[in-house]
């Protein structure tokens, strides 16, 4: 599937927006999450960083992406700003643009996203090559982004959570919020 | 020296206020923390909830203090509501209340805590026995609380760490907005 | 139950041997492993290093115990001293006696340890107050030590592993070993 | 560099000897340890074994290689033995065969490493593509493996550790023992 692209109303860490339609030919790793989600505090957003550094030497480009999709009045573009400086995030941080008739942001539901934290992974053509709600090991990672970053390998993939709600694995959207829309 | 009130702007976790009077007699754990603060986060909370659970027989009394010193306009009650709810913490919560003229709240002044988290616990007699700022093993304060549940016991405190601003031992109150009062 | 005497073959990290009855009057911390035990390593043996830390300015007296009831030709005094180096253990150590007839050593046999680790405290008065099998949080362990060097407190033990062979949790005796006996 | 032919004295976990000559052509993992060797124990070990789950899918190899250098009369063949069942590692592991006048093994010094743990990665043409003493992040590790077993990426090695002796990022050969030869 071409990956959508991204709909934004903020972006933090960086001098202008991003496209990925200019970032074509470049892999991105793309890590949705909410700075009131456990499982993207303790185990996401630390993996982005390590992204982030392992990978500083090659044209991969790390996005975090701030999907909102509940307690919308909390989580606020402000209330990130002071996130980010506290936990010193130093990769580019987009909004995800919120719905005009819903909980679910707009990126979030371009890209069919069950929940956060999401980590996803777009290939040098413009391909999501990975999707994976929860959390994943960091040597499945780093071989999924060396494998697009050079060429196709076997699939390594590991199976993810199915729980719905919040748990240590990360935050399913609801059933009922997801009828809202 | 004797533990001064708390003085509280709204509680969660609790059918009631609690205070100190009234829990004269009884052990009284307190954590300070803050919802952005990364140590607090990672250790401070988790280290309370097991305290919550380990001496659950026992007639101690884990309480945890919003003190909010940075970022105030964003680390609301609401914010931390659902905060709360995310990381499902089932101890009392109470929001430290705001001073009326600097950033510094007042349960913290009145304590002369020097950021978060901390860690302070209070004996049966209502003197301060502990108050400890940042990190500490979870083999020393359970040792401190079930001493003071008994009877004294020789000094096993461990050094605190030093360094002004937040590490990973947690969020130092910068001198600038202390000079701010 | 009063302490059985330790059946003792070999000490380590002592310029002489340890006796329960000489240490009458005071709190005692025994930590029984196997050095090939994959729960000792990286549990059981971190934290009886750090009761040790934690508790050095008590007189509390930690005694590690090597009870090997299996592969017992591989894991010899010799090799369990080249252990000790490398994993730079300080607490005194002892080696528990083989029985004449079967795998259990002796003093293992005598406590009716069922594998390790196996943490057993023994308060002043000489009576084992604490026996617990598999891996215990820090903070059990710290509040049940200050509680006997100061006075009994409410119980606030955990539930216990019981499953047989060799988990995460510890390495059990096999019913065909006791059966030898 | 050519990868050196491995000198060997006794395979585990291996229905017949594995030969470097042979798996030219392949991708081979080689994690070279001592049971006795504390971070390989709680860091290398693991590792390997989930190199060994991660890339299952693949025509990677992974070996594991005992590489005694210290400690030669307790860390025998039948002492690894029991050790791979009690740690139940399920990678093919060899016994780096003693050299006939000093400490070091044979395929140890063959390779030039400088202590344990050592991960050494072997590309399809048989050249040393990465070697490595000490502690490597996941991501890392996982990063070098795909792109071996696809095509050339940027450098992404992160730096090792330097102190002799054992540390938390493994064991040095000391100098005296260097000497010995």
């Amino acid at each position: 599937m071409t990956a959508p692209q991204l709909a934004v109303s903020t972006w933090f860490n960086t001098p202008e927006p991003l496209n990925l339609e200019r970032l074509s030919g470049r892999v991105v790793f793309l890590h949705a999450f909410q700075m009131l989600c456990p499982a993207c505090v303790s185990h996401g957003l630390p993996q982005a960083q390590r992204v982030q550094s392992v990978f500083r030497e090659t044209d991969l480009q790390v996005i975090g992406l701030h999907s909102v999709f509940e307690h919308h009045t909390v989580m606020t573009p402000d209330a990130l700003k002071a996130f980010i400086h506290e936990y010193r995030l130093t990769f580019p941080i987009a909004v995800d643009q919120p719905s005009d008739d819903g909980p679910i942001p707009k990126t979030m539901e371009r890209y069919g996203m069950r929940g956060t934290p999401t980590a996803i992974i777009i290939g040098r053509d413009g391909n999501v090559e990975y999707h994976r709600f929860g959390i994943e090991d960091d040597m499945v990672i780093g071989a999924r982004l060396a494998s697009l970053l050079a060429a196709p390998i076997p699939d390594i993939a590991a199976p993810g959570p199915e729980a719905p709600g919040c748990t240590s694995e990360g935050c399913t959207i609801p059933d009922t919020e997801m009828d809202d829309e």
